[in-house]
């Protein structure tokens, strides 16, 4: 989807390097010392515009986030919307996710979260699905060895996908739900995406998985 | 569900003892022999009524099924159901599957069947379920090295916990399926209780699954 042209993206980006960080690969492996403290980081890839990751920073204070998204209309107003709730404990990159090794050390992360990423269902677009073997190369090399990926989508093509890819690549699956909301997880935090939805009745899938 | 008693139950199965075959222990090892040839060999566990089975080895004439089931009332109507279509490639265990080994040597068998088994829902009946760890092990040891188990519910909660269980015994899944009769497999055969149950709108679970 083509974003709208924000005119005060530039100036946002420009006021706000505290929280959206420019040259992410300059601070790799020395996250901890930037957020000043050891509490394990977690990391989400297609951040939007931040309800996900601004739920789970006022949910887990124990935990950092970061927050990864190329669409710079969009995160600026991700970066807005955690302006506003005045956490310390989340950070923001304007990048393309497609090596995170250029931006974070080996063992640097604890968790990556996969939230209704783009399922390109034609096969000849595998590789681009982010759950294809080279990115849970690169999953694997960031993440600590019991760090777990946790993958969230309403689409279906997708989570089976993802299922038999996380299986091949030797991945211990933790947990699966095939109904996110009538199963009732009262800690579940919605992104944007996942609350339109699943309001209009759409099944959402979860599950975490592992690097047993 | 208490089945109805068939005061003819007993008679058929004195009758029908090259189908429903009496002592199967002791044909273990064997079962090409009493086949008479070397095709796989695939077993179903949880026959029913027979309609999966007798659908499948008229699909498949190149297999050879042998269908476990052990409500008797229940294995004679599968007997009748096997016998109408007169094919020489299935045969029936009149037996509790609690452990395979009895029946079946290392290696003899190429495919497993669970359908609509059981869920057990409670977590202190979790080792009842057919596909926790200590089924798994069975399976492993019957099945050849590329043999493969599939599993069909309608139950979530089983479907859930059999893709984390076969995950955890290093299973590899090779196919997994969310919403199998709108999906579209042309070569699907139902059960009488899929038929049933998918009729009313319940979603069918498949997944595939092999010891790698």
């Amino acid at each position: 989807m083509r974003q709208r042209h924000k005119p005060w993206a530039d100036e946002f980006l420009k006021e706000n390097t505290h929280l959206i960080i420019p040259n992410p690969a300059e601070r790799k492996g020395k996250w901890r010392n930037y957020f000043g403290n050891d509490k394990p980081i977690h990391v989400e890839i297609g951040t939007g515009k931040g309800q996900f990751i601004a739920g789970m920073a006022g949910q887990h204070p124990d935990v950092n986030f970061i927050g990864i998204e190329l669409a710079k209309s969009i995160i600026v107003m991700a970066g807005s919307k955690v302006k506003e709730t005045a956490r310390d404990n989340v950070l923001l990159l304007h990048e393309d996710a497609a090596d995170l090794r250029e931006f974070f050390a080996e063992n640097e992360v604890s968790v990556i979260y996969l939230n209704f990423s783009d399922p390109w269902p034609k096969n000849r677009h595998e590789k681009r699905r982010l759950t294809f073997h080279t990115f849970l190369e690169q999953y694997q090399y960031i993440l600590q060895p019991e760090g777990e990926i946790v993958l969230k989508t309403d689409n279906q093509g997708l989570f089976e996908y993802s299922l038999v890819s996380f299986s091949r690549f030797g991945l211990e699956l933790n947990k699966v739900n095939l109904d996110l909301h009538n199963a009732g997880d009262p800690e579940n935090v919605m992104t944007e995406y996942e609350e339109k939805f699943s309001a209009k009745g759409q099944t959402i899938y979860r599950c975490s998985a592992q690097f047993s």
